[in-house]
């Protein structure tokens, strides 16, 4: 299929100018304004394409059940839960690397389609997203384990809401990645502004708890920064509703997060 | 020069599989194993390549001058500074857009060679970093001015040497690039646990601050804040050196970040 693309990741040596041709797609000049013939090598394509986008969701189901582990962390101070999502992080990265390496063959092997080049975009981009998300669920059961044995778990109804919040953006953005739903991306969107605000009652609730018990200073910032992972996995899930759009849309959509 | 690329963005249209064809490149089969005659496509590819390096650059030193002057706020409390970061913020934003743009292009264009791809990749991962970077510098600054506005502001050591901890890194990551010197991206990811540690110290002065004195209980909450913004700064900054390790080297390099 015309040049050896095993050396991909060896920048050591000169860059191989032939990977730019392609013998099986040579055709007369002429024939260029006729609607070509799909090419074997189209046809690999396409079904690459297709696995990818299969990979890239499953991935997505997997950060899912971290984050559904990661509420139950929170709503139980369940230690041996919190175990489980923080040894279990390795296989994300793992999925995440396999997309991304696929991704970058992808667009290594030729010009693609303008659908195909926004799939291989936006699939880098989310599973960067969700593998940031899973490593904030890892995050927040590590402090809640921290808290529960150190005998302080002590935590605000807003906090156990806005984690079941996340869960439910994380959720729907799924569906609407697997869906092409733009529609249901801008929705998600408005939901991050309801996590902020939950956020600042979790900020108001471990003020106030300073205030009564200094004693409990630390536990409380530790409630503050596990409320802090929830609100950036929300920001997070945004990004991925905005990138949803560009794939479905083609427009890019940008927020203003801090 | 083969197919209308202004309907990239548009995907209301079904894909163009003329888009593949581009017939200023071809030659008889027979010429593919020959080094290649430099077409006026790959001469136009190269120096846009060449642009997008520099517009990245200039990115990065846009990013450089913010976080030096949030530098600055954190350490005179200098309200005026804090407002000129907050309000170009949107010129970052519109620097990122474009150099992401430019890459949408560029991918859509061709099979690039492997070095070229390369670059197109880290520029948008890294346009990206540099952004949300922008945006934490952007953060520390309304946080600070709140305090100095509420006449509490006072900061430990700690906070004001991760910050500047933080500003050079950036610097380093930046000649690095610019450089592609790998082996100064490797100096950088061990800065990030120097930053943490400092990190750690401000979380110390904070519930001192706050066992001492339960009133300041809000503004020690702002200043660890404000420290999280920093160690935020500092991770996506080896995140970008592992950026610049994969464009020179073609590593891929990953860093288990919470």
């Amino acid at each position: 299929m015309g040049g050896d693309r095993s050396n991909f990741y060896d920048s050591h040596q000169p860059s191989d100018r032939r990977l730019r041709h392609r013998p099986l797609w040579l055709k007369p000049i002429t024939s260029a304004l006729r609607v070509p013939k799909i090419t074997s090598m189209a046809v690999n394509l396409q079904s690459r394409v297709i696995d990818l986008r299969r990979k890239l969701l499953a991935m997505g189901a997997e950060v899912e059940q971290r984050v559904a582990l990661a509420v139950a962390v929170v709503r139980d101070g369940d230690v041996d839960i919190a175990k489980t999502v923080r040894e279990t992080d390795a296989e994300i990265d793992a999925m995440q690397a396999e997309v991304e390496n696929e991704c970058m063959r992808l667009l290594a092997l030729g010009a693609p389609v303008a659908s195909d080049l926004r799939l291989i975009l936006s699939a880098i981009r989310i599973s960067n997203e969700l593998e940031r998300i899973a490593d904030m669920a890892k995050g927040s059961c590590k402090r809640v384990t921290k808290l529960v044995e150190s005998g302080s778990y002590r935590f605000p109804p807003a906090l156990l809401d806005m984690a079941e919040a996340t869960r439910t953006m994380l959720r729907d953005v799924l569906v609407a990645l697997s869906n092409e739903d733009a529609k249901l991306c801008l929705e998600i969107r408005r939901s991050d502004s309801f996590v902020d605000a939950l956020n600042r009652e979790v900020m108001l609730w471990s003020r106030e708890w300073i205030t009564q018990d200094v004693h409990s200073t630390a536990a409380a910032i530790e409630i503050l920064a596990i409320g802090q992972r929830f609100e950036r996995m929300a920001d997070i899930i945004t990004q991925i509703a905005g990138d949803t759009v560009f794939l479905v849309e083609g427009r890019i959509l940008r927020h203003g997060a801090e």
